[in-house]
């Protein structure tokens, strides 16, 4: 119980992220403080926004540093406790990254209660995932009944809820995601109303025949030709919740030629950040929290065995081999 | 007066538009019905938006018919009335054309003061392109003190009416123009803070040079190059309007590379146009018109002689070649 595993960043990637950009340590378990209390992981979450971090770059986040713990949301249990309003047996969800353990101070944690809805689903549909389709439905995107939207990434953790929020609103939900297994799910078990598989080589045309009333939001995670697809078919006045641009995240050419069409169809694109709206997450997590609970809202989860089938699981993630939410199973 | 010339669109243009896309043409005056007014066209603006509507494509406006009167902006006088709101004399606003007269119904007419803004200046300053820099400023970019917003295009009609409200405003204006003369313009006589030349051919070190404190907002009317170049020093939660696209309008390549500045400083952008939003041309028009006659906000026209010269002006418009407000005299 002294010692326990963690993974720390050793290299910045060039290009395409490799394992050896990843180190797995011991570490032991230093004695709390005040305040302070320690967690033992059950699940720790991998997302494309860790990528971004890993570069030394400007970018909105802080950039991972060298040889310290990889950063990352997890959900755990409470096992010693120096803060009164945390006992030995809480769940909580956190950010003490890609290790088994972890001390945090009491406001870097919140706890959950796990009676209707699963201990992992509070990195999911019920977390950070899940508040970033509310978010950038909700606020940016403002469908109306009747409208389309589409969503790229669609069987992923955000993209899923994204399609799902938008049916509960009246819309018609078109997704794109890669592989006919992928857009099977996302149309057959998540209940879209289409979804394109953007490699089977037809892209536009697909996603032609999969809104016949063209697009009035897009909620993007891809950028690229998918966003460059989306685009041409906008209707006017319409909104771009700019989430994501995950194919361009190893540093490939990504850009955009259909920019036209902003001007053509007076659209509006806003990128955001959800960890920059936490006035507005218990209102989001209530409603997430409801739907998963009531079995509304669906989701699927790519879980990898243990801490160190993290680098592995992390690099799928990023070329798109997870299916739904991708998290690491830590006990 | 039973005759009057006229220029028609001839044929559309492949790529850039050629003296032959045009024809001139000689117009009987129809007589009038009740409610229709006859005006002497005295100044025909001649706009970007023009170049679009030669396009059979898909665009926010109806394309321009072949062989029927160029659409365009106009401020004349009345020679004839069968509307009792208007006067043989009253100097008027319409959309009467590249013709040098015409016959409008009184709704699509405007009655203008001339005694404290000139003629001419009401299809620029305290026209359409005023507007539209008020609007994109005011409404979309709403600088705040102490910002710092850059315009491209920043000696033309819009662009310096974008560039003068914000430094009324508190602002740090940086305009982006092509040459060396345009630019002094632009500090010297427009009192910006600084222009940068993108024809000197170090457009992203000296955009960086005048923008020592990066960019809050941007007034977008080129694309392309330029549009990236500001996007890459873009600070966070930054604002574009989106007004134009000249560097594309003959169909050149016009890619944007720096797309991952909207994500990773959660920018907004807007496309918009400004006959949309009508309700909000008086408070507009009044402000303007308090400016441009009290001597506050200064412009510049390009005036090109006689209504055979439209062609060869407007083809010198989207090749930049005019300074400030481009206008055709016909009277």
């Amino acid at each position: 119980m002294s010692t326990y595993q963690q993974i720390v960043l050793a290299s910045r990637p060039k290009g395409q992220v490799s394992p050896d950009n990843f180190r797995l340590e011991t570490a032991t378990v230093p004695p709390l403080a005040d305040g302070q209390v320690l967690v033992r992981n059950h699940f720790l979450s991998l997302d494309p926004y860790m990528r971004g971090r890993m570069e030394e770059t400007k970018s909105y986040a802080v950039p991972q540093e060298l040889d310290k713990v990889m950063g990352g949301g997890t959900v755990g249990e409470v096992v010693e406790s120096k803060n009164p309003k945390f006992a030995v047996g809480d769940k909580v969800v956190g950010m003490l990254g890609w290790a088994e353990m972890g001390v945090a101070d009491g406001p870097t944690l919140r706890k959950i209660d796990t009676t209707h809805v699963p201990l992992s689903a509070w990195l999911g549909a019920v977390g950070m995932p899940g508040m970033t389709a509310w978010y950038g439905l909700t606020q940016i995107m403002q469908p109306k009944i009747g409208e389309t939207i589409v969503v790229s990434a669609a069987s992923g953790a955000v993209g899923s809820v994204v399609g799902q929020l938008a049916k509960m609103r009246g819309c018609r939900a078109v997704g794109i995601a890669g592989g006919a297994e992928k857009c099977a799910y996302v149309v057959n078990e998540l209940g879209f109303d289409a979804c394109v598989d953007y490699k089977a080589g037809n892209l536009e045309a697909d996603l032609a025949a999969a809104t016949p009333n063209g697009i009035d939001a897009i909620f993007e995670n891809v950028g690229g030709k998918i966003f460059d697809a989306g685009l041409a078919r906008m209707n006017p006045f319409g909104r771009i919740a700019l989430c994501g641009l995950i194919s361009g995240y190893n540093g490939e050419p990504m850009a955009l030629n259909n920019v036209r069409a902003f001007l053509t169809m007076r659209l509006t694109l806003r990128g955001f950040i959800v960890s920059e709206h936490m006035d507005l997450w218990p209102q989001g997590l209530a409603e997430l929290g409801n739907l998963v609970g009531s079995g509304k809202l669906k989701f699927r989860e790519s879980v990898a065995q243990g801490l160190a089938a993290a680098p592995e699981a992390f690099i799928g993630l990023l070329k798109g081999r997870n299916f739904g939410k991708q998290l690491v199973k830590l006990v």
